[in-house]
């Protein structure tokens, strides 16, 4: 598995529960997404460009234990399926407490390639499509 | 299915994308089970001060079509089932577009009943539980 | 003073405080603009398809008591002053407590007509200028 | 001045303007005054569990140039004054544009320490107070 995206979690995650928000592990889904596309060498502010961009189609979100102020999460993201014109990230977020890793979120995200202009689906483009397959297969060789 | 809880896209909801950034439809649903639990006559923050609280144990969302600035969207809320310490709600977003009335997002939603103090799993509250039945046998009689 | 703008405290507005996270008031203002500008006849995407956007230039803020989970809130807009390409609106956030209405958060905020495609500003519309002119005339005759 | 607080802009910040949605640069400030205060010592999840809690009292933003999706900011706080209950940041972002560093907004931010539990003033812990009086004795002189 690659390296995780680190966050923090500030006043603005949490709500009067003490915790982090339901809502907001969806910005933090999509922080280490936008990181791991940046990691690939693609900035989305280029593809919005080049009228491309990911949009969600569905999402599965499991909250397993809730996130507290302050903590320190690492967001895990690889590649579970890519086809013409989508693809299928696993997500996990865990968190060190009392010395252990913890898992505390996770989450199933299938992602469309889309014209930006127009919101209609286009095939990924080829060079972003062999980035993804390469960084598939580094994931299931380690 | 009972009356809608109608929400308007501010600014605030969308993103650079020109539409609503995915994870606030999430807080739009939220939103909707607050004024569901209103409507049967619980208020959360009431429940609060009786430890009582109701968390997401997991949430599965289809993003259908792109809620736009400015637009006026209808949530449907309804229970799906009901268990001794948790519920599953369906939940479906609509927009009136030229005339017409568009699925535009749709989610169910698993619920667990736990101790706000320590979050861990406790029974629904009797009189709660009894609310949620008759209402569940409202919708099915509708 | 005009009719207030009602707004209820949900989960996502509140923080690990128990209270509404102080960014979430300029919220609930822009949501409150918003609908002033629509009840004067001005629907904020007609404008931007005439490539008219109103920005804030500048907003200051008193934080004089904290708005807790499930309150309901009232926001009063007025305009202060208006020039050719700018605007002063005050805006108020009131809170009903012990059957009293209390004074919880109070903004001035300087906007500034702008294109919308290069953020540059241009002279207020003239229908807009004259509509908002006379909604400062009324308020100050009531 | 110190070390600047890093931020990426990412698509929850924006708007459907293309640019940083106004509120969202208040959250910037608070998390780099989470890190200034982490900088010097203080964590405010230990600060809470003593009841204490520093909160805004009034802010006053000028938003000068508009921050776009995807953009690396810097913010640099500074302390303005300290007084026995209360204290003044002053605070400004930076992004680099065409190799120049433009500031692109700035805060003037009072803050009250209170009591977490009522939200009351209480002098600021004598330990934090020196600190913070070390920070800005550093500061005027580099």
């Amino acid at each position: 598995m690659s390296q995780p995206f680190n966050i923090r979690v500030y006043f603005e995650d949490t709500d009067a529960g003490g915790v982090v928000f339901y809502a907001n592990y969806l910005k933090f889904y999509e922080r280490a997404r936008t990181e791991f596309l940046r990691d690939l060498g693609y900035e989305q502010d280029d593809l919005l460009q080049q009228n491309i961009v990911f949009v969600v189609r569905n999402i599965h979100v499991d909250f397993i234990l809730a996130a507290r102020f302050n903590e320190q999460l690492q967001v895990y993201t690889r590649i579970e399926s890519i086809k013409k014109a989508s693809l299928v990230f696993k997500q996990e977020i865990f968190c060190q407490r009392e010395g252990q890793s913890r898992l505390i979120n996770e989450a199933v995200v299938k992602m469309a390639c889309v014209k930006a202009d127009v919101l209609k689906p286009t095939p990924i483009p080829a060079p972003i499509a062999v980035s993804l397959q390469q960084q598939q297969q580094r994931e299931q060789d380690s």
